[in-house]
């Protein structure tokens, strides 16, 4: 069972290592992180670079692919290497699955049309461009598309496929393992529980950074 | 600010990204990957590999140093380097943290005597050899010393330390950019809240693991 974790430069880490430390911890899994040229990749802020150990072409039909999101996303929407590959190993793939803006990757790739999805809450509107439909839910299955919310919803994203492939009691093990109990010290984290103060500007500001 | 958060040969992944994706976005933060040597590192799957930018030797005063834990972690509580690094750099830094095991790193150096703390959960009962006094909490905050239980709780000692420096509304807004409202498929995140038997396998397993 191959994992193919999809870096691009300035992408968001967590989008990644989310999945990785869930999903990627399914029994005889080979996770491996490919991007269009192997060696190390730069995330969003800079200060962090995960390798990606395969090309792109090394890895042509994995059983899951997963994309992540961040700010890197919007180049790689005209990307056409990346987008042809997203089509090829759709075409074999078990399951197809994104967090945050990668679904958005996905969706420019063709393959969210007529499937409801997720993504970011501030990019949830640019998903009927593509003709998915966009839900308000962290975790979304609709047939083998996986998609999920923004950044940190790959950990919830990544535990709930693998229940489904390895049982409720191997997935439990891996949130026991990884302590996730979530407590955060704010209940800030959708749109709907934040301070509309925040919600607001951030709408604000992301109308310069998004469209 | 210069947040250096330590790498080691088979550290958990999730420990050092949990802290880097939130309180790494403290405004003016310099976060710098360190270990012994620069280059890439590899997490405890042997899949992912993180880039140390830069070697201890060269951040010796970092303002809040971060250590992750995991598998890796037993070797290095012998490497006189790290210790050593450790001890010199919690001299001046306005902040001593550490997530998972690497609480065990920091008691190690001698940084945790007589101070309340937290581990993985099969971690904790190594606490009190090193002079600390476990916590079964999921971020303890004793000093200028932030400790976080296992893997995943990086990410609420990340926010809470980022309330603590930046303010709850900036904090709240990077929770809410990460989308951080966890919804786990199951509530086994910890000792208290799993099926005893999964509990019960673990604690078997670890004390060939740990001990």
């Amino acid at each position: 069972m191959q994992i193919a974790i999809v870096l691009y430069d300035r992408f968001t880490a967590l989008d990644a290592v989310g999945p990785y430390e869930t999903l990627g911890r399914l029994p005889g899994a080979d996770t491996v992180f490919v991007a269009e040229r192997s060696g190390p990749v730069r995330t969003d802020t800079g200060h962090l670079a995960i390798t990606a150990d395969r090309t792109l072409a090394d890895v042509p039909s994995p059983d899951i692919v997963v994309v992540p999101g961040g700010p890197g996303q919007s180049p790689q929407m005209e990307n056409q290497v990346l987008l042809d590959w997203l089509r090829a190993a759709d075409a074999t793939s078990t399951w197809t699955t994104s967090v945050c803006t990668g679904s958005l990757l996905l969706a420019a790739a063709g393959l969210l049309q007529g499937r409801r999805a997720t993504s970011h809450w501030l990019a949830l509107d640019q998903l009927p461009r593509f003709g998915a439909e966009p839900t308000g839910e962290r975790v979304v299955v609709d047939g083998k598309y996986v998609t999920a919310a923004g950044v940190s919803s790959g950990i919830d994203m990544g535990l709930t496929l693998l229940g489904t492939l390895a049982g409720d009691d191997y997935a439990m093990s891996v949130q026991l393992l990884t302590e996730y109990d979530p407590q955060p010290p704010y209940d800030a984290g959708s749109p709907r529980k934040a301070p509309a103060r925040l919600v607001e500007e951030w709408r604000a500001k992301s109308r310069f950074i998004v469209s």
